[in-house]
């Protein structure tokens, strides 16, 4: 498999992936949950061999793929594999970009590497979904660390039987659950699928392996999780269909599952001009993964983004629902604290997944509804390439000067010329950036 | 909780977990598996400010402790909580002894850390057995790092509160599948499980939180299994009933469920000299565990320790069952080669977990029989004192001159009154050793 062997739709979607990418790991890459992080990988890091994003520093190649990871998911706005929840790129393009700075690979081995990491986590997670992620797995991470593995075994030119080891390894160390979403052990859970996948590889490299059937055997990961691993999915139209091409851009800095009700305010706000002050009441009728996840109190940024309440307040209060309107500041303000005690959800069982009704009771009496079955976002309307590159813009306004931001985005549209990735890589670490402390 | 709080009993119950440890730990140093991991990790490895055992070197805390949980583990010669079959001191003790290099803690912080991390192992463990090893979670690992953790915290000195982020971002990390039991995956989980845990005690130091209910929550680790965590078994008795008291001692480097067997084969050897050129058939009779863990072709030694053919074969070829003889040369002669092809195994429901019968048939037609229900080196014929140090001295006799074997020794026994435990490193970092490539 070679780069010029896919079609040009595939190959594009593989650079909207990465693009998209840049602006989770950009917009988070200073915030103190990093900085903490950073501290902990610095006590302990090797040779600063690859490029830690947006922080203006570098760390070994392990730890700089466990922090990009964490910064790339760390504020909800990563990409998403629709059938699975997947957000494929945080847990998979850190270790290659890791791997290709410290091997000096092409551009085009990073987006092939790139593209057949998405493909292996999202096809595993297809043939252990819906029942995975429901019972408890974060499926971004369990499934994530299969892409990492496949993507270093690629670009460290394993062998397919180097590379089948590599992926039974990553089975012995796929973890994380949703209980720990609204924490910091999330991050922790999708920054070491990142670390733990490429691990698996570098082992597979010096001739450790793991069993022929870790995945799908009678002690192995899909039964130990409670999962019938439905192999037919796994290898279904493959090389001809793409998940990649399947992966969706989020609009907003929250859990995939809340766009609906964000574009629903959006819609009720514009149509009928319903002001925060008028509301009396809101009602969010959504599906089941929508209440399981989203119905909830909110102490802090962490909650908010999967908070259907918050999800609800922003538009209404601010007319946005954008970094800001996550942030801690506006979180806690006493507008949204008391907004937000005026929303309640419901289940609806007749709305599809990641769609939503919400309904608003105003305090004259009136009643306003609208419902969103595709998001903003979604693959019936996906952002545009000038919006993704907007979102990336704004995500990296705080670590990286506007004519930097420009180059990268060139140099990403353009990556499969570069002979290196080092000159994108030395723009994205970010200048004027703090150091690592 | 204090160190001299605790029994005499307990204290020395600790100090034979530690002991063993050693052996485990120096028996597999050299092992090429170990040379292959050392490679990766200095690779990537920040300052060397902790003991790599029995190679003479040393690497960053973090990739130390993973590294000390691998070799500890490598051989199959760990120790054994029999109620869950977990080999608790792999995972546990590695980060306690890296911590307590880096931050000088006592021998007495070493010994209590190393308790209470059995104890929290275990006790999880416990509290899901025996549904969750049986459905194919490779228990050392996943329960392993909640040991780790907890252990990491004490010697951090966390708070309780931060102890329990801790143990709740552990959650997120815990894996291990039993199909990998055979190749190398299983020691990269065992070697992560160490790693991973230490590394969430680092972030809850920083202040990074878990769930308060990661581990029996709906969407939490327990239930994600598949299992129900048995809440009142996970404190019954706390501070009165010491799981490390219930800890065990392999006399023999190979699966625990195999115990009995060998004891029975070395049982019909002494009773009725049977000689193996006079054996035609030999009949294994064994619990599901025994029959599922240990029926199997042998192509190496890894498979060789968790197979009852070569259980068999070994005390009847050569008299022994220690390192010579689970080591390639042994298993992939010509000899056990033909003796394993004899050997069949039979599920016995009427025997108890870790019990086994061995039926020897020989040419001239004699049927011989032997059971044994309690093996040597379990709770009811534990090994002594001095069989544990017997164990050490012939595993680090490869890596360690018999005098720093003995000061070792008398350094563990003696350990609560170490104000330092560098001595004791400095000795089992192995002298003559070969440097890590």
């Amino acid at each position: 498999m070679h780069w010029h062997d896919l079609s040009a739709t595939v190959q594009h979607d593989a650079k909207r992936t990465l693009v998209n990418f840049f602006a989770g790991a950009l917009g988070a890459a200073r915030h103190p949950d990093l900085t903490a992080l950073a501290a902990v990988l610095e006590t302990f890091s090797g040779p600063r061999e690859a490029t830690v994003i947006g922080r203006g520093a570098r760390l070994d190649a392990l730890s700089a793929a466990t922090l990009n990871a964490v910064s790339a998911n760390l504020l909800d706005y990563d990409d998403t594999h629709l059938p699975t929840v997947i957000h494929p790129a945080a847990p998979v393009a850190p270790p290659v970009l890791a791997l290709a700075e410290r091997h000096h690979a092409t551009g085009a081995d990073v987006l092939l590497a790139l593209l057949l990491g998405v493909e292996v986590a999202c096809r595993i997670g297809n043939a252990v979904s819906p029942q995975h992620y429901a019972r408890g797995w974060h499926i971004t991470a369990t499934c994530g660390i299969f892409g990492a593995a496949a993507a270093a075994a690629k670009l460290l030119r394993l062998s397919p039987e180097h590379t089948a080891h590599a992926l039974a390894m990553a089975a012995s160390q796929a973890a994380g659950v949703v209980e720990n979403l609204p924490h910091g052990a999330k991050n922790i859970g999708v920054g070491h699928a990142a670390r733990n996948g490429f691990f698996a590889a570098l082992m597979a490299a010096q001739g450790y392996t793991g069993a022929p059937a870790a995945l799908e055997g009678p002690y192995g990961w899909a039964r130990a999780c409670g999962d019938t691993l439905q192999q037919e999915r796994l290898l279904a139209d493959l090389g001809a269909q793409w998940e990649a091409s399947k992966n969706t851009f989020k609009p907003y800095p929250c859990g995939i599952v809340m766009h609906a009700v964000i574009d629903a305010c959006f819609a009720l706000r514009a149509q009928y001009h319903v002001a925060a002050a008028q509301i009396a009441a809101v009602l969010v009728r959504g599906d089941a993964l929508l209440l399981a996840r989203g119905d909830r109190l909110v102490r802090n940024a962490r909650e908010a983004r999967v908070s259907i309440q918050h999800c609800v307040a922003a538009p209404f209060l601010w007319g946005k629902a954008g970094g800001d309107e996550f942030a801690e500041a506006r979180v806690l303000s006493d507008a949204a604290m008391a907004f937000r005690t005026l929303v309640r959800a419901e289940l609806d069982a007749s709305l599809p997944m990641g769609a939503a009704t919400v309904i608003v009771r105003t305090h004259a009496g009136d009643t306003y509804e609208a419902t969103v079955v595709h998001a903003r976002g979604s693959l019936a309307h996906p952002l545009s390439d000038a919006e993704l590159e907007a979102k990336v813009s704004a995500a990296a306004s705080g670590s990286m000067p506007a004519h930097d931001i420009e180059q990268s985005l060139a140099m990403l549209w353009q990556l499969q010329n570069l002979t290196t990735i080092q000159p994108l890589m030395a723009l994205v670490a970010g200048r004027d950036a703090v150091a690592v402390p």
